[in-house]
């Protein structure tokens, strides 16, 4: 049952997938250590710039010798619209005030050219330094891409919140697919309908895989080894984790972040597009709770993300939980702060008792 | 596994609970054919007069000597704001108007004293014809009726959606308590914090049952023998099913709910509040669909309900899917025709080839 489709073709000895986590939490140690352990590290690429990722991946080949990953963001087009950008500087001027960040307007720096030009490298890279495993979340790239990839014998696996989006993914040639249940924490990663709305695991799986063939990998508030197991009854062939990691000691996680989840009960996660314009599930905190009566009106992502970025950061340094994006699945009370390798084994342990 | 503490509880064969649904959908035949095939039928009694009940219990012993439950509503405190009812009868005056329900607009019967009443009396049937098993939703009965219940050997099962309220319901001195996942159908069981978040089985299940000592039935988008047997590894001791049953050919549904289930996909449901005042899962229609913007402001449960029943009742008689209250969880793909017997048969084989 643990030994499936699937750690054959990821060639590892566990099917834990330790989830891409963007925003520096994927450390080089923490990618190494899961792989090390028996399961999948990956790194969460889609803000990293190609030479950042060059870097990092030189790196974690020094730390395992273990089969690797990483997850690159499909970029969307988008539009800059002069008003939404106004409107989303003039809601967040008072937090700006009370971070002392000043009294300047932020001016949204993507651009979609740029965007997809450096998706494009991104990928170059990915290719060049041979990685063996690339994920894609927010959509699908182009026929050429998947072409030039699997041509290198690179694994595809592709995001789905929808069974229609698992069809797409099969159909563009992935070998995997991730399903995003409703549970997961981070960005949502629909991309035929995107909305607040989202499917459960113990939905979402079944359905799924009874209308695709390539293997299901479950994603969303699995944090152990009962988790494991009931994703695998429900058809999964893997798992993946992403906030049972973050809270890892390994993890670049900032402290606070780690805390807050350490310290959160199971209904303190939320739905919100305020940080970045795009869905995504963390703790309600002063900014979510503050921002939710404008959020339908913030700009689309990436902008909105580019006109956050000095909040977060500034909260991020100044451990002002209030403004962080404190991203989490609906799973805290489940959360431990362990070393990644001790986090494997115990799940392990516990699965191999259920079955 | 299969065979528990909830089974010798419940005295059933099969950890399967076939949710008391409300509004006719649970037939005698239903309730009966359940408890013969060796699960647990239960009739949704929140709606019915004590006398209704009486007859249907009545009923439900000439046709199985199988246990069975009951399940009931318990009252909180509402007041009619007449604003409230103003607006949303102004908001119902078209679809009145397309459905030729006249021009009249509809004054709300419930006033809170009269359904406690009511509920006092449903209770006092319940003992009176020696139903050996009780549920309730959307909150816990005064300790008076806890006792008056316990007192005559009736097994009390509370309904949660959140750790705190699971917790809460055992201490309140409940046998066992039913945890609903965010993919149910029908009405959210929330009653400390009201709200449209909800969060999923897979995080839900494993998170209750570390907090609480009193055995978990979890309720929400299981269909099979693959969520009954998930739902056991995640620490479920039975699973309680609605929608499944909702489509079999014993259930009480209008056929145009059952087809509506039938042909709709995972992502085609939504939570409302148009229908009742409370917030409910089920497939959109245009009545939800067009009342969105407004349920904010609507009067709540069981105001809303009220006002909204002749369109309802007019929107069934019509066989007009548009308007009906089409509830369902987040697996409709999963769904069948099936007689109930033949159901629990093939969850028991498919559950049996996963352990």
């Amino acid at each position: 049952m643990l030994n499936n489709i699937i750690t054959e073709q990821l060639k590892i000895t566990y099917p834990i997938i330790q989830a891409p986590m963007a925003g520096g939490i994927t450390t080089s140690k923490l990618v190494a250590e899961v792989s090390n352990a028996g399961g999948l590290g990956m790194v969460g690429a889609g803000y990293m710039t190609p030479a950042q990722i060059r870097e990092q991946m030189r790196e974690i080949k020094t730390l395992t010798s273990k089969s690797f990953g990483v997850n690159l963001f499909v970029p969307s087009e988008f539009d800059m619209v002069e008003d939404e950008v106004n409107f989303s500087n003039h809601v967040l001027h008072p937090i700006r005030e009370q971070l002392q960040l000043g009294n300047n307007k932020t001016t949204p720096l993507s651009d979609f050219q740029e965007v997809r030009q450096k998706f494009y490298e991104q990928v170059r890279v990915v290719i060049e330094e041979r990685v063996p495993i690339c994920s894609f979340t927010f959509g699908i790239p182009s026929e050429e891409i998947i072409a030039e990839l699997k041509k290198h014998n690179i694994i595809l696996i592709g995001t789905a919140c929808t069974v229609q989006e698992a069809q797409v993914i099969e159909k563009s040639g992935f070998d995997i697919v991730v399903v995003q249940g409703s549970e997961a924490g981070g960005h949502r990663g629909d991309f035929i309908k995107e909305g607040e709305g989202s499917i459960g695991l113990m939905s979402m799986i079944p359905q799924v895989v009874d209308h695709v063939n390539i293997p299901v990998i479950a994603a969303g508030g699995i944090m152990d080894g009962r988790g494991l197991i009931a994703a695998h009854c429900l058809g999964a062939k893997a798992v993946q984790m992403g906030t049972a990691f973050l809270t890892c000691i390994e993890s670049g996680a900032n402290e606070n972040h780690k805390a807050a989840i350490l310290q959160a009960k199971e209904d303190q996660t939320v739905l919100t597009r305020s940080f970045s314009g795009k869905w995504a599930r963390g703790i309600e905190n002063k900014f979510i709770h503050d921002m939710r009566e404008h959020e339908s009106l913030f700009p689309s992502f990436p902008i909105q993300n580019d006109l956050t970025k000095d909040i977060r950061k500034a909260a991020s340094t100044k451990n002002n939980q209030a403004f962080m994006s404190l991203w989490s699945g609906q799973s805290p009370r489940l959360a431990k702060s362990y070393a990644a390798k001790r986090l494997i084994e115990d799940i392990m342990a516990e699965a191999k008792e259920l079955i």
